[in-house]
């Protein structure tokens, strides 16, 4: 066992990373991740293809997100598990951790052992960023649509930028969408279960997808003017929770990553169906970095499949906290 | 800090490593590095490509080398990084580190900050295991070129596969090239210095290129019949050792993996030249499995680039040294 070694990489746990975020400002927390898309859309940051490795005996996958942002002084490599039966042996799904090295010198510096918390959560103010910048300027009610972690982590962020508490969910088991009713009514919002995604979207003008589902969850018609959808659920290939003419209707599809979202998000099937030029695509960092707005009768879609300069800007933020940032 | 959590990954530290590799024997460790080679020419390997960040100021380079071989418990990802300037400022150029995953949860489990001492202990003894297989029956003298780590390194692994103690060494440093000769001499070698690659190669009939060159440092009139040369040097796009038609008149010509040497290794510009084609390589997992044999008068040559392969084997080697393998 190593200990006190002058070459030790120093290991941040899960409980000390999770009291730095719930201890932050909601408003640090939204500039640190508006700071990571608006340097992966202006070039500042290098980051490399998602490297990935697949499990079939027990199902599962491994992605390594990594790069650096420009004068950085530390670069970023985040592994991220998800095995699909853990759950059946009394373990979580999904693990990870953030290994943050010194970009001058390459020697290990802190390694983050979140156990895919910090990715969670960067995902979560992802969807808090994009509603701050995409939604309505008034949110009747916000629609949900699944009802797992990033269902909850989604919901609980959005305060931070709209005041709405009204919100219409919905998802195919009935029992963890009453699970999710009860879990979200102890933050103060007022919960909608419906029978339908269609259902959710006649009700609501901000609507967040976090499913893993493989087909439309979602139609064009059922889309409302002026409403804002952030999709979150497809995060690798083959997933898929929006018609592809939804994407066409919209006034505005904004994406993390062009290259990504052309090759796996829901830009992806409205790409290949050609329905949207890869070149009408506006990713994020630039609406925010350009200050535009929409026009309160658009109909909007941001389809993000997480880059690496999220999990680069959260690792830094915890660094700092830590004050191990500027060594 | 985290100590103790159920979830926290065990560290192991470069002395504890290095307590493992060289209290074992070289029959273990030959054999260790063996089945990587196989694994990877058998396809029982699942190893993406390499991984790449590169830096320029200060200029520097971070691989990720990572993958499984079929049933094995764990996966394993590497980093490997290379800062050439940090001597200037007291540090070793080359850092590094392994983490060692559960292949059936994906949950971290030992992280060997080895520095990178495992990979170049792994690259070493795959020099070893290549002369094992196809080096010469009587080798007459052994020729370094280069006077780095490698070059050492290699030179203390060939014992364990031929009595043969005598040595011809060049390297572009006069004063590492005596360095070097009075640091071999302690290990029981009788090393002549040479004032050039083709002195080298005119005098041994079992050669190691460890160098960083970048144009060749041997030629085909250099090189004697019957002998094998191992390129240990290009590991990366631009660097190369041997002049192109070395391989073209080599009888065999052997490479760590197909895919990566044609890309960036000796391989690559032999190809490239219309000198060699890409199905005449032979990958030296191959080689191992099916017992060939060198024929006497033959020069054979071997282009290795370092695969995830012998990443993964002796980092198992370690678990295993641990008892840690089998959980």
């Amino acid at each position: 066992m190593l200990v006190g070694n002058e070459f030790a990489m120093r290991t941040i746990g899960l409980s000390e990373i999770k009291s730095i975020i719930e201890g932050s400002t909601p408003e640090a927390l939204l500039q640190c991740i508006e700071e990571a898309f608006v340097s992966y859309a202006d070039g500042t940051a290098t980051v490399p293809p998602v490297g990935h490795l697949g499990f079939t005996n027990p199902p599962g996958d491994m992605h390594i997100k990594y790069g650096y942002i420009k004068n950085d002084p530390y670069f970023v490599i985040k592994v991220a598990c998800g095995f699909y039966r853990n759950q059946s042996i009394g373990l979580p799904n999904s693990n990870g951790l953030m290994m943050v090295m010194d970009a001058r010198t390459g020697e290990p510096k802190v390694l983050l052992q979140d156990e895919g918390y910090l990715t969670d959560m960067r995902t979560a103010i992802a969807g808090a960023v994009v509603a701050k910048h995409l939604a309505p300027k008034s949110v009747e009610a916000i629609g949900i649509l699944g009802t797992g972690v990033q269902a909850r982590l989604q919901l609980q962020c959005l305060p931070w930028v709209t005041s709405c508490r009204k919100v219409y969910v919905y998802g195919r088991n009935c029992d963890k969408v009453t699970d999710y009713a009860a879990n979200m009514c102890v933050h103060g919002f007022d919960i909608t279960k419906c029978d339908s995604s269609a259902e959710v979207a006649q009700n609501c003008n901000l609507i967040v997808t976090t499913t893993a589902s493989t087909e439309p969850l979602l139609v064009s018609d059922d889309i409302r003017k002026g409403t804002h959808i952030t999709a979150m659920g497809s995060d690798v290939p083959g997933k898929q929770e929006l018609a592809p003419e939804i994407l066409a209707k919209a006034d505005v599809v904004l994406c993390d990553s062009q290259s990504q979202c052309v090759d796996h998000g829901e830009t992806h099937f409205a790409v290949g169906r050609g329905l949207l030029h890869p070149e009408d695509l506006v990713e994020v960092g630039t609406w925010i970095d350009a200050h535009l707005s929409r026009s309160q009768e658009a109909i909007t879609v941001a389809d993000l499949t997480g880059v690496a300069t999220q999990d680069i800007k959260i690792a830094s933020y915890v660094l700092d906290a830590l004050e191990l940032g500027d060594s």
